[in-house]
């Protein structure tokens, strides 16, 4: 039987919170053009090839950088900040002693960088600063589609939830909530933080790393129905991919769409808050029970489960869906043949 | 290719809104508990085998009477208001002149009512009056699940819409909307309307007649939402058959519920509403390039466009769907074959 | 003790709604700016001195008419719609027959339209017809402000408002709720409608004629608060009057604001609907008892109540307060006092 | 001129957040009916004198604790978590070396508790652990009035601002915006917070210390509508001091009441987080000029600047609101005299 290790909360570097995300894409204006009208996202900076945006709450200068690429749609790096710069070096002193790829990096707009990887392969990028930028927040004429305020957390497909769950608490990452399955009751999803506002990083069963979407905190759900809207009159309208819905799990809103090269991005209403008391405990979901307790609206489409981003240079490790698991598609053909 | 009738504004008589509904069901505590507890209606009477729903705002006695019965749950009435005692002659005497079944009836907490059934069979009840009881508006505090503040509209499967718009436009309704399909611009549905508040009426072509759905109205997608968290919490999560979602016809957000025996319910917000101006045209939308215009969100399931409640006594015409239409199903099907 | 007259179910001619107001303004650009910036309105047309507006969700041509004058501002036109063009002239006939002003006028983008006085000088403007232009509903990404979806309703200070009620109510409009104050309970407001929808003319007692207000409807409570952020942006932040609150009367959510010249426009959630039912009796409010009813919030400022906009070349009956009334200053200096 | 003093990102011991108050209060039942209908709080025990709340988001035991007693209405205890018990006896030492009252004590439902007072006088509370109980979010058929989430912050009153942010800060304290007001720039207000979801205490200049009030986070404007709602109708409309508004100062829509005793609460929407990211920089707002930047809405009335609740035995230092401090009144009064 799965459990959780007990939290680290004097981890050998102070992580504050998952701050953002590089990936590739193929058509540079069309991301744009997505990200900013359907998301809401604000353009801070634009080269010829790369592309860096932000919510409006954002002062921090990016949380997404997307990067012209002809190959295959990738996510480069998963950020995440440190408190100060001496954390970093406490950082590449940890990776060291674990034997984990780890090299400096020069990245523009952001203080040093330190480039690691976990030992599942997923590419982290630690930084403790990056340039200021006005936050937009106030200038609520301006703001359309999600008008997303502020990058939240991203999902990562892992072959061994387990592992990564117990690499990232050694980290003084915690858990509030986590999925188990079948008669072992195998860890099948964990959802991790280090900021007070749930989540960071979140680890889902799958074929990996990959990364499953990352997802950025909308006002409400009107503004989340306008986004839905912006995606259908800007011709985006199948990549709604799920919702607007309300996930069994912790009552969150959200909505996912599919952007032009495919990689995923949630809008999510505020998620409860998981205090970071000592009291605090990770809740443990079952799969199977799931449903019977307070779920309503159909599960979510095969795609959702299966479809993910690689990792660049990062060769997935097969993972076999357990075979309970009840895709939209599944559901309409069981409930047809009753 | 099919045109709507031009608008009748000196009607026979003068009908102002679609007002109420008459269904059967089999266990009346089963169904107060869902259209209480998830739509939010009010109890205004109960006896032993009746009971009389009403929204929040209504001061008229009922919008909702549900009937104990052991057979298969039905469709008795579908109630329409007219605007004074006269006009029930009036009523009447049209009826007469058409040749179509028509009668007086005693009817507990309605003034005068006179039972008919248009051309196609289904089953009209009309009435001036009801019984006066409070609006339970201001008590926000008492309001729960969807908060439904009042009766909106009936939508009725039609095997010919064409003559059911042909029959309700000379009662005077007028058509906001319809829906043209294949290469003749068959008449696929008209939404049809008396009150200024979109709607009273809406036809879809399927086998009928037969009772699709009802709708109350909801006062924000809050409170929707809050009506599918009372489903799932009091285990009627698979009651929510499709949405929240916008229709792109129109933009209404709705949510759809099977009850206790099937009836199928909406809740919607507020429709766009269609004036009486005498500019006023009908909208006409095409079937087949709809989906292109400005849609997003998956289509509805099989279910909702096939099964429906059937009209106490009245066998349907049978109707064939045209080749192109695309249900849930059939839509991830075509998504995987891609 | 006041009593509201009853209902005329056949008037002599058919009002559908209170559909528009022209109004006069020294700065065409600046009331350009605010009512599409703040207020969200459409601009259909616009000359050089004159500017016609309208709601997103508004077919008509026009709902609100902006004519450039260096004379004191003014509101020349109190619009209302007919059914069809016969109703004209049944209004005509009917204004002949009271022997009140009327006459026939030539007004752009509007079918024949009859411009007549009621007994107390309001000028009203009658037609059937206006040029049709496309709704802007759907396009939710240009939605701006408090995209103001229709015009609502007119609310204007009359010195005798019992006489306003009883012209009106012989016009078939319906009293929905009214005020009663002093100890002969003399009527202080009345709400009438024609429309399902109220309201259509509020009646409220005060020296007049003279507009107090227009209404527009704001899709919910976050569009009111994009005005009011609007507002404060483009350096009208004092144009913001009162609310955003709830009237204890009826429970709507508001907010008021003074455009450039001075005129009130106000936003609005839909109203309670007081559907045209027979039994629908107007609703009586004791203005002294109103407060301890179930109101929060303070009470409107002495502006809200004194200032209103003349109607050309109309000089307003003088009308004082009854001894009890309670604006905010009154009441901040009341609680200071205890 | 003020300034902001650097942040410290290694304090003395590790508070993570303010967590709860401690009031006393004439009648418990009263108070009772009033945090729980209008505010939205879940009991969680009761004794004859003695009750505790939380948020329906909350698992820690309490967030508020009201103690019946005779005297005058005061704050006995500002409530502050720290992350382990370690960090208890970390703090324990940091007061005993600057020479500030500290003892250990005993209270129910909290792990080993430290009770202390800053150079103020403040009584503050430290803990690192409650019991937990269910948190209640999921159950959202049972979520009333506000809906309180959780507790968010205390705002406090003190004579001498600057010498509290100093404290504040080198105890790791990070100032997220700060007023200036007068000539010399002088500390009007600073907002500190440890957590990453401003925010924990707020300092503004007043006869201080004395708890100006505390504040819960409420889901959405709507549920803000129904406290408001749920105040008027259960006779505590005139509890309603300030709001439903928005804060010029961080666009956070908020309303405050005065509880039965007069003790001050606020219902916020989530304000902007003000991540805790290095190159995060204190805001700064300037008193004279804000009103000119993007404001709308009236000033807070005289009681909203003058009144708050007395700390157990402090006796505030006295302070003279500088000359251009503009109440409700004064607007009024300065409007009427143009």
């Amino acid at each position: 039987m799965s459990t959780i290790p007990a939290p680290v909360f004097y981890p050998p570097f102070n992580i504050t919170r998952a701050s953002h995300v590089v990936l590739t894409v193929r058509d540079l204006e069309a991301s744009k053009a997505f990200y900013t009208r359907v998301i809401g996202l604000v353009v801070t900076e634009q080269d010829r090839d790369t592309l860096w945006l932000r919510g409006v709450e954002e002062i921090a200068h990016h949380s997404l950088v997307l990067r012209r690429s002809t190959a295959t749609p990738v996510c480069e790096q998963v950020g995440l900040r440190v408190l100060t710069e001496e954390e970093l070096d406490r950082a590449a002193h940890h990776f060291a002693k674990l034997g984990l790829r780890h090299a400096w990096a020069e990245v523009p707009f952001q203080g040093r960088t330190l480039r690691a990887a976990d030992p599942m392969g997923t590419p982290l990028e630690f930084c403790a600063r990056m340039d200021a930028v006005p936050r937009r927040l106030f200038e609520t004429v301006d703001h359309i589609g999600g008008a997303a305020l502020r990058f939240d957390h991203k999902q990562i497909h892992m072959a061994d939830v387990a592992a990564a769950c117990d690499f990232y608490t050694a980290l003084g990452f915690r858990t509030s909530d986590y999925i188990v399955v079948g008669p072992q009751d195998d860890l099948a999803g964990v959802f991790m933080h280090r900021k007070d506002i749930p989540w960071d990083l979140v680890f889902l069963a799958g074929p990996g790393p990959r990364l499953h979407h990352f997802a950025y905190v909308t006002p409400s759900m009107i503004d989340m129905f306008r986004a839905c809207d912006a995606a259908g009159l800007y011709k985006y309208g199948p990549s709604v991919e799920r919702g607007p819905g309300r996930h069994g799990l912790g009552h969150v809103q959200y909505v996912y769409f599919r952007d032009p090269d495919g990689h995923r991005v949630e809008l999510v209403l505020e998620a409860p808050h998981h205090m970071t008391d000592l009291e605090q405990q990770p809740v443990r979901w079952d799969a199977a029970r799931r449903a019977d307790a307070m779920d309503w609206g159909y599960p979510a489409p095969r795609c959702w489960f299966d479809e993910a981003t690689l990792f660049e240079g990062v060769k997935p490790t097969p993972w076999t869906p357990p075979p309970g698991r009840v895709a939209l598609e599944d559901y309409l053909a069981s409930r047809a043949a009753e």
